[in-house]
């Protein structure tokens, strides 16, 4: 894989990935997640209309459901999906480690869970994911790490971390003996110790990845603390390799940590909060189920150029919404992932043309940051994405 | 609204439906089923890429939710979808007197259903059903009916068919007396019984309606029962008027339905299989759930050209479903309707050409009948629409 930053600002950095076979991906990107290798709601060409040149996998759940077997008969995860054309990157499950009632045990050789299908156990080692990610031929393949939850003490976090180290070493030995092809992802852990993410950079740096995720965070804790582990990390991380941060988030974080130098980005909140009924628009997040928007003929963001909000009132889309058409999940799901990209475009338009400061002092002081469970208001400070400007021109 | 028999072969016939604004529906057509104004799954641009011409929606749903007012105050049924462009017709309700368990009770006056969403009583009376039709904008609009249970007697048959010829008779005084626009269909009722079916097409016929619904079938009487019931009600119904055939049904009753001179079909077969896994294919029926499509390539009907069959293998399509994407219900959806819509383009196909009765035969023998409950079989006869002759090439 070959990465280029074709221009920076501070930090902040417009970039360029090439596979090997000639795809491409613009960075600052954001992974739509796909879970168990679909985009909930979303088939193909509603990917091809996002322009969704990269989305990311998640190996726990593929191992379940189908099983690394079938995705691998089928030609590998990309043409299981019915021939994603774009790249496709995986997590290895450690995050589920966290977030699932399903783990079993985790020991110096690996994680074992219990299937949430059958109660069968299933066991994740360095290597195994390895090998798993080289059967279904993915491109970006994140090593198994060891995430801390949030809070943990330094003394925690450091027993993470040197695991992750020690795990990482094993999973780049196996996929190096293997000759195996794609990317592999170190994964920074450190918690919100600045110190242990320094040293965490260093040390996984020395091992040559291709690319450096940086893991453990967005768990709960207050962006300040996000911010500053991040800059620990990429102080400490080489150049010229992709960094992307699991898991965030929302678009104001994500403007955060693109200005700290962070090229990737993913996070389920556009798809899951589409599903659940809150829209991201430029006047804020807007509830759906509110019933002030039953009878309005308005997009859901009448600034928004996507083809549900060129066709669909809100009052239409409340309505499959309230009755449980699935159709529903869809719509606004397309949106939701509509706005993500834009997001990400805009972004690339300001580094492209070196208003990037002017941008991202814009969006902070206009975009309301409030919880998706409040109900939106009305008369919010209008958000436009292009700081004033209107849509770039030319995105990337 | 012009209705046009363009040419017929028997009783079968091949029919033109053209609006005064111009919209055109070729019959014999069949409507995909769209309740609360959206198939279930599918957008607008899904509709179109289906070639559907005509939808049928569910006035009784309609006014739980959304409420008629606010479809009206959003500019009628097809502005609220989102700018359908082709024709809506709208069942009344009476169908549901039957299938709901939130059925108050009926009188001479109406029915009285309680709102499965909030306990609220909802009367619908012949009268307002034509109201709330007019405020939507409906292009086709049924009166209210008393459909008859399956099976009873041919007395209460006979007490239900003249409530509904009563109805029909306030319903058309009321359209009229108010000048509303489109066009009304009465509703044949009279179970099984053909000197019913007879004396009530008779009876309708005489009051002028822009075309004719059979209803009160599909409610698990026999086919050879069914046929006669519609043979019965055809001969008495006008030649000039088209003939919609209420619920019915599968491929195998269309074609029987066809050559008996209906125009019109819907039903929820092949959406609500669909979502249940089970798919229409020129082989016979599918189950997806079946473990051995686990790890199929093929496509769900290697001769359909349906844009799911043209993508995704058996299993990823499996896979979806087994994990409860919910993509799956949009893309099972859509072949069924693909399989749907192109079998009426292949009838329509034959009609034209002079080659019905051998389709008709070719289909009847080939044509596997088996209960959707079943497991697919392997080796079933291969069936194809165009008779052995291929696609048509030119289908209206």
């Amino acid at each position: 894989m070959n990465f280029r930053v074709l221009t920076a600002r501070g930090q902040a950095r417009l970039g360029r990935m090439e596979l090997p076979d000639g795809r491409v991906v613009h960075t600052p990107a954001f992974m739509p997640v796909a879970t168990r290798a679909a985009v909930k709601g979303l088939d193909l060409d509603d990917l091809a209309l996002l322009g969704t040149e990269i989305l990311i996998t998640n190996l726990f759940h593929l191992m379940l459901r189908p099983g690394v077997d079938v995705v691998a008969s089928l030609g590998g995860v990309r043409t299981f999906m019915g021939g994603f054309r774009g790249v496709v990157a995986m997590d290895s499950g450690g995050f589920q480690v966290y977030r699932m009632d399903t783990l079993r045990s985790v020991d110096e050789e690996g994680v074992v869970f219990r299937s949430p299908y059958d109660g069968e156990e299933v066991r994740l080692t360095p290597e195994g994911v390895m090998e798993a990610m080289e059967a279904m031929g993915v491109d970006l393949r994140m090593v198994l790490d060891e995430p801390s939850p949030y809070p943990v003490t330094a003394h925690e976090a450091r027993r993470h971390m040197e695991r992750t180290t020690r795990w990482a070493l094993r999973a780049l030995a196996h996929h190096r003996k293997g000759g195996y092809g794609g990317a592999v992802f170190g994964i920074v852990q450190g918690s919100v110790y600045p110190e242990l993410r320094e040293q965490h950079a260093r040390e996984l740096s020395d091992m040559d990845f291709d690319g450096y995720a940086i893991g453990g965070l967005a768990f709960g804790e207050p962006s300040v603390e996000r911010n500053r582990a991040v800059e620990a990390a990429v102080r400490h991380l080489p150049g010229d390799r992709p960094r992307y941060l699991m898991g965030v988030g929302y678009p104001e974080d994500i403007v955060d940590a693109v200005d700290r130098g962070v090229d990737l980005f993913d996070c389920v909140l556009p798809t899951r909060n589409a599903r659940k009924g809150t829209l991201f628009t430029r006047e804020g997040r807007l509830n759906l189920r509110n019933a002030r928007h039953a009878r309005d003929e308005k997009p859901l963001d009448p600034e928004c150029s996507c083809p549900v909000c060129l066709r669909y009132s809100r009052a239409y889309l409340r309505h499959l919404l309230k009755t449980g058409e699935p159709s529903a999940p869809r719509l606004l799901t397309l949106h939701n992932l509509w706005f993500y990209m834009d997001l990400m475009r805009t972004i690339r338009h300001h580094l492209r043309e070196g208003t990037w400061e002017d941008f991202r002092e814009g969006f902070r002081s206009r975009w309301r940051t409030e919880s998706p469970q409040e109900e939106d208001h009305v008369g919010s400070p209008i958000f436009s994405l292009g700081g004033g400007a209107g849509s770039p021109q030319s995105p990337a």
